[in-house]
């Protein structure tokens, strides 16, 4: 497979903001509902919780230490090593919360934390992803739209809450067989 | 004119980058020598600065506070205002400090202090500015490549030490004339 320039989403591809999400929930309302991770049908938490937690979502994740804190995926650093090593442009390309005080250097040192410095000079942080150039977006978010029409192709990272798209789809144990397909 | 999507750098286009730099090293370094701003001729000052220095001014700039308390280079709040009112997509297009633990959040607050919040979801943070899609990235820096080829045209922000390239070159008391000439 020829050098490709290969966009990394950051939730829900290298770091695990579900898990991260549904433990920081249960440590701080250990009486109120959870919705499992294989229960979850919306791309945001909020939209799926009961409305009367909305406030306290948004507060939660922008703390201090929530972003950084977040686990990895499981098989991501292993892949995202792979896929530099077989000599693909990676970079790590990641929409804030507006709520930025914490979020965004905290995405910083988390990609510093799991992929070393180098990989922080790869990281783009845009809101409106379709500006950005790559042959690939690896993305968990169902649909991707902005003020531009993009130059990538949108590979889906499978997630409960995206399994309606018809994308093609990966997961870190098969990325290498779903990019090699010849797009359709 | 057309609505273009305008990408503008951050440093030494809306924010004086020069004229902080030289008022902190003041004061900080009262005894030692310093360069005039119209005397700047290197897009780092690390550069034009005896080496001694280097340290020095890699941690003063490094430092909290110092993207924050940055001025606005005159006439770039009004400009672009000016721009966004014309229609025009204006992102900001920034490439941090390695060390991004100050710079990138700062960053965020100073163009949500003179910008508003609004503008903050059109910040875009990466290093490498050619996978950013634009019709214009206005930028001071004299030469700009990347991993890709920019679909943007380079318009040089004018600045003491890039009077040496060529490209179409704007202040903000001319921004309208330069980009509405049609393009060579």
């Amino acid at each position: 497979m020829e050098s490709k320039v290969i966009l990394l989403d950051q939730d829900g591809v290298v770091a695990d903001f579900e898990r991260g999400f549904l433990a920081c929930w249960q440590e701080r309302f250990p009486n109120r509902p959870h919705i499992a991770l294989d229960q979850r049908t919306t791309f945001y938490p909020r939209d799926q919780y009961p409305q009367e937690f909305r406030d306290d979502i948004a507060q939660l994740v922008a703390e201090e230490g929530f972003y950084l804190n977040l686990p990895p995926i499981e098989g991501a650093v292993i892949g995202v090593n792979q896929m530099i090593e077989s000599g693909h442009n990676v970079f790590i390309c990641t929409s804030p919360l507006l709520a930025y005080i914490y979020c965004v250097p905290e995405k910083y040192s988390w990609v510093e934390r799991y992929f070393g410095v180098e990989m922080v000079k790869n990281i783009i942080v845009a809101k409106d992803k379709t500006l950005i150039h790559g042959d690939f977006l690896v993305d968990d978010r169902p649909e991707i739209s902005g003020v531009t029409h993009a130059t990538w192709e949108h590979i889906v990272f499978d997630q409960p809450f995206n399994r309606h798209v018809l994308n093609r789809r990966i997961q870190w144990d098969n990325w290498q067989s779903i990019l090699t397909q010849p797009t359709e």
